[in-house]
């Protein structure tokens, strides 16, 4: 029923209290979705209804427990967790909270992901609430959470580089899918349904733009304004096969390109070729911001970084920018995605997914034409 | 460019100020989707990437201040938000607290969420640090914000009836689109295709099953398992437009059913016409729940309550069961979702949305089948 052999999860847990035992943690906790499928494998898109809190602990020796609402009990009790301890929820007065504290009553320090992109999902009166109600130290565990989960296994590259695949696959059916008219929805609609069609399980992440010579921002859902020629269209998506996620863009200009257009993108293939260069193990993330920027010629945007980690959510630890001094090791999956202002208040993006490896990264996506391309 | 007109947005900001006057709060601040999205109609996929903080401000007096990553600031342009104030994200140190803590820095108790469904979508680090350095108290406004977002306009209420049409319209189609012998997860596929091309935007949610007589549990991913004859396929959807959620299964039987699961479905469908007698203004939610779970015989499952609100959430506040005091409004989107044991191990769920009005019940959903559907 999971979507790894036992040996995958063995792996990770292993890995989880050898790292427990060197910081000197008793346990983890974790409430969030991308934490409790790593090392259970309960995947479910249940996790979207904010009703009811999951909770998963994993003590520095012996098995996992999950601390789970009864409605999950059945889809856990699949996975290769045994002690599997349920509530019946919602509850009007203690969602869980006591029978998690009950868990923990043997623990002295606990770590749980307080840091950089982690976030909290209990409501804050149940974390106060258990913070007190535990007799322990409350730990941030974020960066020995962040160094499990960077670097990718086997298992997981496999579905990486499947899911990139489909992604490169829908890409290449664009200049059949689209033409000048179309409205801006109907474009976003016809490419959902190609990357399904192409092998995608869901598509959660799907955002772009259309602008002539160029767009103003990179996070937006579509108007039904009609594409127009002279356009810049640019697709970014994050496809997902059992709840892995490619996450790269496209531009295509719409019958023809200007010069900014043309330029602009040329400055950003050029760019990730200086970054699918330099990208290898032991490259700091920062040092890799660098040459990319410097290829751009210290242009900027305000996208904010030029890369990011990426596996089980649309982005992950670390971010290619010019603060994070991570080192690349082999294992880690990678977007690089430099940004520039190609005129006033037009921006573009170019995005390619990729794995470090002990020589050059291995792409993972169907490189990007040179030159812009005309549909 | 935003979702309503103005005076939509106008009306939710003095709402919630008379809500703050009333509770003797300065401000209210949020760092959730759903709530930047209700006061600002600020709306992107981008909230996927966990990498980035949000914040909104709505000061008991004046207008809506966005404390946003600067990535965000041309989109949020385009609301009715003028007070907007940016920094560049991610950030090594202060990855938007300092701003925040400036925007909060005139206010004595601040409304946050801090109850029932909801979560703190920032780290843990940086909360426990805005607590200590804004010199104000930090009080919970669930219960504000629960009352302001369950009953909806009748803008919103335009969307939802859209989307639970486009929803009813794909399972109408579900006779045509499968067959014994399909996989499960190609039944998946093939029905978000038709969502979307039904005219959902978004398929965020889809979940199922499928099991001789019935299923075991509600909230898994598909299998590669194929269809077979006797099978009970549950398919359970939150598909989106404009982002707002239908959120209502169907039950089908593959060429022939048992009569364990023909009497099941018919219970539920006579618990759901219970529900649909009983579900009106002045109605306690536990009190309509007491009427299903008659109807049902006192049976029970694990899924914990029958029906909940509906919205901007795939779920949202109340909940229809025996601890949920709530008086249902007019205006109140619900779903209407009993459950049972059929056989053991076996259980079955039905699901309609509706919108509560002065007098019945007007059904959002194109209403299900008396008897078990054999396709």
């Amino acid at each position: 029923m999971s979507d790894f052999d036992l040996v995958e999860y063995q792996t990770r847990l292993s890995l989880a209290q050898k790292a427990m035992c060197e910081n000197n943690l008793d346990a983890l906790v974790f409430c969030t979705e991308a934490e409790v499928r790593y090392f259970t494998g309960f995947r479910t898109l249940f996790w979207l209804s904010p009703t009811r809190p999951w909770f998963l602990v994993l003590p520095q020796k012996g098995e996992p427990i999950a601390v789970i609402p009864a409605i999950g009990a059945d889809l856990m009790q699949k996975t290769w967790v045994k002690d599997i301890r349920t509530w019946s929820s919602p509850h009007p007065t203690d969602d869980g909270i006591g029978l998690l504290t009950k868990a923990l009553s043997n623990y002295s320090r606990i770590g749980w992901p307080m840091g950089p992109e982690t976030s909290l999902r209990i409501p804050v009166r149940d974390f106060d609430e258990l913070r007190s109600s535990v007799g322990a130290e409350f730990v941030d565990c974020t960066d020995l959470l962040k160094a499990l989960r960077m670097v990718k296994s086997e298992a997981e590259l496999k579905i990486i580089r499947n899911i990139c695949g489909i992604g490169s696959s829908a890409f290449a059916r664009v200049g059949e899918l689209f033409s000048p008219g179309q409205a801006l929805d109907d474009v976003f609609r016809q490419f959902k349904i190609t990357l399904l069609q192409e092998g995608a399980e869901d598509v959660p992440y799907l955002v772009g733009a259309a602008g002539q010579g160029g767009y103003g921002d990179v996070i937006s859902p579509p108007t039904e304004t009609p594409l127009r020629e002279g356009d810049v269209l640019m697709l970014d998506t994050g496809a997902t096969l059992k709840g892995y996620f490619c996450d790269f863009d496209r531009n295509f200009a719409i019958s023809h390109a200007d010069d900014a257009a043309k330029r602009g993108y040329e400055m950003l293939w050029q760019a990730t070729e200086v970054g699918l260069k330099h990208a290898r193990s032991g490259t700091r993330c920062s040092d890799l911001f660098n040459v990319m920027h410097e290829a751009l010629g210290g242009g900027s945007s305000d996208v904010g970084r030029y890369g990011h980690g990426l596996g089980m959510q649309l982005t992950e630890w670390p971010s290619i920018y010019a603060h994070d001094h991570t080192v690349l090791k082999p294992g880690m999956v990678m977007t690089l995605e430099p940004s520039l202002e190609i005129s006033t208040g037009k921006i573009m993006v170019h995005e390619e997914n990729i794995l470090i490896t002990e020589d050059a990264p291995l792409l993972l996506t169907q490189r990007a034409a040179p030159e812009l391309p005309i549909i």
